[in-house]
């Protein structure tokens, strides 16, 4: 039996294989993508990192799995349908398995992992806009993290789309650092707190533009354009921008763990600092966790405190 | 008035000026050790920041200063005296300044800033045994943290210097990756919790060493033997290890701050992942921080939270 399953090796799973590494247990991680990384890979440049300024995020990514290769990491190509308790059925004492004291058998495509405990680091995706542009300039000026990527547009003009907390929240963010942001939103009310939408009429340089939708996101090598259409009149306006920021939401990747931990009602798993989830022995880290701030610093943190807190319950 | 005024420069407070730079804000980061890195730039080696591994510890330090110079963050030397909310001494308004509304101002040897914000990541020390060797010796075998360096150390025989629950949990840490961990305490029972004694002793190699004190730490280039001597008998004993890990206390750089927020018994500031401490706009991040794993990972985690919180509080 091993000590830990890591599923998926984005910055949350990889840390989590660097500490359990050196922590001497038999951890194995497992990735459906193919290739380690996560939502880093397709990340162009990555600032805020500490200690790595600018740097590409592919590169990012295959440093991480590096160091955890050199530290003698396990990794395997598998896709997870499910973790169920280790119990009777696969030899445990009966009785005891329902609270994952026996362990845990992660179930996927065609094998099985008897372990003593699990840290899902299975991520998520932002949701798309599916229109024109958008899959070919990503990473070329459409972006899904204004915190990420907000500052490489310090003093251009540049988009938000979306209605809800984050869109306001990105809008109120980029406002600071860019010279105007255009704030698009298909109906005719943000749908974010009152308090949001307060705070965005305070900032001069944010412009709403509702009742539209982006039609196209125009550029060659990279965005100067966002074509939008109002619902209401049918019109079709360019907005000249060198940036979009799109954030009309994100999806946690937790759709084979729902029936076996708690989620929260968007789907992520609920966990504190220290990744507990609600089932023992069973640790939630990275993008899939519920917290406030999802970035690579925070991902890695997660991965170390998943560890820990593994160590302190079998002890 | 500047935005933010960040209290140290080890990673927790590198990463904030990162972040805050970032975000646009003005902030200004003071040091008093006239050298940006904290605990890091002692650090022989540095093995688990994902992506730099092996790195030594000052040349870290170094990456994460230039970064948030890279990005524009400013440093001054300073040592903070204490912070106090900005009032009507100060030209503002009455009686509206005890909770922060109105900002703070942070006190210096010589010099005061005014500030909306303050994020304090002052750090911690950890507690010497003060015995010959300790200090000459200090990354070449002397640690002060198993997590961080007992990976170094597989497969030799290593002591473990204290009897509190760090101490017994860096011995089970360690007794997983290292020969034998003596585990040399001055009284004759551990002042560890209950499971944690119990759980020792399901680790054959883990060799309590009890009534004895450290007396001195030899090596030359490295340690090779620690001499412990018998409270009791008198008996003074070399023992042949490889390194040692002195476990027997850490201090958190609050005493500045200790009259305006809450801290816990042993002197870290009471906040949570987010920061956020007993007082508005007052953050905590880093070392001095309550929590469960004292990690640069998790440093930098932390100096992101606090930024990202401070722009959601002034908004």
């Amino acid at each position: 039996m091993l000590d830990l399953v890591i599923i998926g090796s984005g910055p949350a799973g990889l840390s989590a294989a660097i500490y359990a590494s050196r922590a001497g247990l038999d951890a194995v991680v497992l990735e459906k993508a193919g290739v380690s990384g996560g939502q880093v890979l397709t990340t162009y440049e990555v600032d805020n990192y500490p200690g790595l300024p600018g740097i590409n995020g592919f590169d990012l990514g295959m440093k991480f799995k590096e160091h955890a290769d050199k530290l003698g990491a396990k990794f395997e190509d598998a896709s997870v349908l499910a973790i169920r308790p280790f119990g009777a059925a696969d030899g445990g004492a009966e009785g005891a398995a329902a609270d994952g004291a026996n362990g845990y058998v992660v179930v996927c495509d065609g094998k099985e992992y008897e372990t003593k405990g699990v840290i899902i680091a299975s991520g998520a995706h932002h949701a798309n806009l599916n229109v024109p542009g958008e899959a070919e300039l990503q990473g070329m000026g459409v972006s899904y993290c204004a915190t990420c990527d907000g500052a490489f547009f310090r003093g251009r003009d540049v988009a938000v789309a979306g209605g809800g907390d984050v869109a306001l929240e990105d809008a109120i963010f980029l406002a600071r650092i860019c010279n105007k942001v255009y704030l698009i939103h298909r109906r005719d009310e943000f749908r974010a707190n009152k308090a949001l939408q307060e705070a965005i009429k305070q900032y001069e340089n944010i412009v709403p533009v509702l009742n539209c939708t982006v039609e196209e996101i125009k550029g060659t090598d990279s965005v100067n354009a966002v074509s939008v259409k109002n619902k209401i009149t049918g019109e079709v306006q360019n907005l000249a921008v060198s940036g979009i920021f799109i954030a009309v939401g994100i999806n946690p990747d937790s759709d084979a763990f729902k029936d076996l931990v708690e989620v929260n009602e968007k789907g992520y798993i609920l966990a504190g600092e220290d990744g507990r989830t609600s089932v023992k022995r069973i640790y939630a880290a990275g993008d899939v966790r519920s917290k406030a701030l999802r970035q690579i610093v925070t991902a890695v943190a997660d991965g170390a405190n998943a560890v820990t807190s593994f160590q302190e319950d079998v002890m």
